[in-house]
């Protein structure tokens, strides 16, 4: 099933669970017993869940793996994401990861801190996001194993793995002057998203607001996606991959920000088309969390879908430019970023 | 250098900054470039921290994996743990549950929410005590990737992969009537230690104390050690599975819990010998957090160092016995054993 399919299945009707019930009242046993049945182990797995440890194959005698977590106040806010959105966006971040080494993911490791007082409707939601985000992006990629504990903060730990099937990883330090740099993925979107939701989803306090936040998703349907619950070309890093990528990186942070390591680690520099950036240069360069994918490749490749080629990489270690003109690198701290609500 | 050494350095000599600094003031990359270089990725990194993913060998085609949380508040407090100590927990735990499987630890990746106050010392202790715990514990394993966040509560994901070597995984569900019941670490000693914590480093209005713990730590320091900074049996893991074992378990939870799901898992029952449970029956069999393994042998197998025998399997599937009768398993849920405290 589709993300928007799902979101709307989800709000009309909550839960399937008859009774309310906080995790504490049901405790860890029962609450494992509900939430692992919405979650499948997937093609890599050979042994799942329920032991001390998962067992999971890595074909080529190697694999890949990334770790990301996600944090109550700093990372999201319950009052605009649904659990599936938070399972979902989970999932989505650190496939994107796997993806930018020019992996195909296969499993992940989930493990949550839940305050006692979480309904256990809750995480059945972050599982169902889970694995439809998984479905969705990552097909065959399943679910092996996690760890379920307290915390007055809904914290949600993902651990992410791939395969490179038997080619050499891409890295960020393998751009060469003269390589096209392309990118996949939306441009701006997510920043759109979370500024759409500060300036019409928030009360006269400044505190999130859900029925706000209802509203606006009716109105702006894929840029609060973009933002709660997106949508990464998680297949293009393999396919970069395939295509002879030279140098890769996930679009996390900022565009401006992500080139400019890429420039560095690889001692070149970039020069973006502005032309190539669509209308909003600005946001497109400094908007963050768009989970897109920054390549590069050597000329006369033909670019692998959804590739677009953005600019070119150009002689001045370390610098990033567009139009020829010096750009600096805008960045996001996640100690600086954080305002120390939750909501 | 061994943990008691480390221990005594680190609090005469807290940190070698010169100025305090917390991870807001010093932002994610610089945070980043005091911590890195204090771990070593291992034996088992192909390419280590630094790119959107790492790139671990699994050398015979599979990798063991599990997870876990460590939350201030539920599971540890900043009283009574120093940052050394919670970072070679953080790895000691994760690393029994690899061997537990009766694989050899390759690798861990940590991801750290911590709150923007916190000073960077204290993310430089936990990094020098995972750095030693894995020294120490699992020599050649390293730390080859990790995530820094911003939250309200510290807490401390770790991720730990294992090599089987060729071998089957040891489950829970494979101990036959006839086999040997055997144990690997201490029993009761981390409840112990536990106990006089919460009786003896608590100041009149029951808050945890630095002071009292300090000086308790003088009095008991074996005790102490075995809840704050475990040494478990990490290496009887692959033993276990060379000699022959036919299931395995990890005990974060209770001996007679643990015992428990080892019995129902494989059909079976267990009939422990009180004499070989040591002075304290009650707390051997009730005392959490040991982090000891307890494994099933065929009879006539000579049992690995440091396994003991504490019993034999019988024929009364999923049930506990001490001495022929029969027990109840008593457990720790974490939703039901958290006060709400943090301290």
């Amino acid at each position: 099933m589709a993300y928007a399919e799902r979101v709307s299945d989800s709000m009309s009707a909550p839960s399937a669970s008859v009774e309310p019930s906080t995790v504490a009242e049901l405790g860890e046993s029962a609450v494992l017993a509900r939430i692992l049945p919405r979650l499948a182990p997937g093609d890599s797995a050979i042994l799942g869940a329920g032991d001390d440890a998962a067992v999971v194959r890595a074909v080529d005698g190697r694999f890949v793996v990334t770790t990301d977590f996600m944090v109550h106040g700093p990372d999201f806010r319950l009052a605009w994401s649904t659990p599936f959105e938070l399972g979902w966006k989970a999932a989505a971040t650190n496939l994107t990861d796997v993806a930018a080494m020019g992996a195909r993911p296969t499993a992940l490791v989930v493990a949550i801190a839940a305050p006692p007082t979480t309904p256990v409707a809750v995480l059945e939601g972050i599982a169902d996001g889970l694995r439809e985000g998984l479905a969705h992006l990552a097909p065959g990629a399943g679910v092996v194993g996690g760890d379920l504990s307290a915390s007055s903060v809904l914290t949600i730990a993902v651990t992410a793995f791939g395969d490179l099937e038997g080619r050499a990883p891409i890295l960020r330090s393998g751009a060469q002057v003269g390589d096209v740099v392309a990118h996949a993925g939306v441009r701006g979107d997510a920043a759109r998203g979370l500024r759409l939701l500060f300036a019409e989803a928030t009360d006269a306090s400044g505190e999130p607001d859900r029925e706000l936040a209802a509203a606006l998703r009716a109105r702006h349907p894929e840029l609060i996606a973009a933002q709660l619950a997106p949508s990464p070309p998680v297949s293009a890093g393999v396919a970069a991959a395939l295509a002879g990528a030279s140098a890769m990186l996930e679009l996390t942070d900022e565009l401006a920000r992500v080139a400019g390591r890429l420039a560095e680690a690889s001692g070149v520099g970039l020069d973006l088309d502005s032309a190539r950036l669509g209308d909003d240069i600005r946001l497109a360069l400094a908007g963050a969390e768009d989970h897109g994918l920054l390549a590069t490749f050597p000329p006369h490749v033909t670019l692998p879908a959804p590739f677009d080629a953005i600019g070119l990489v150009v002689d001045d270690a370390g610098r990033l430019f567009v139009d020829g003109a010096p750009v600096a690198a805008e960045g996001w701290d996640p100690y600086a970023g954080w305002d120390g609500r939750a909501g």
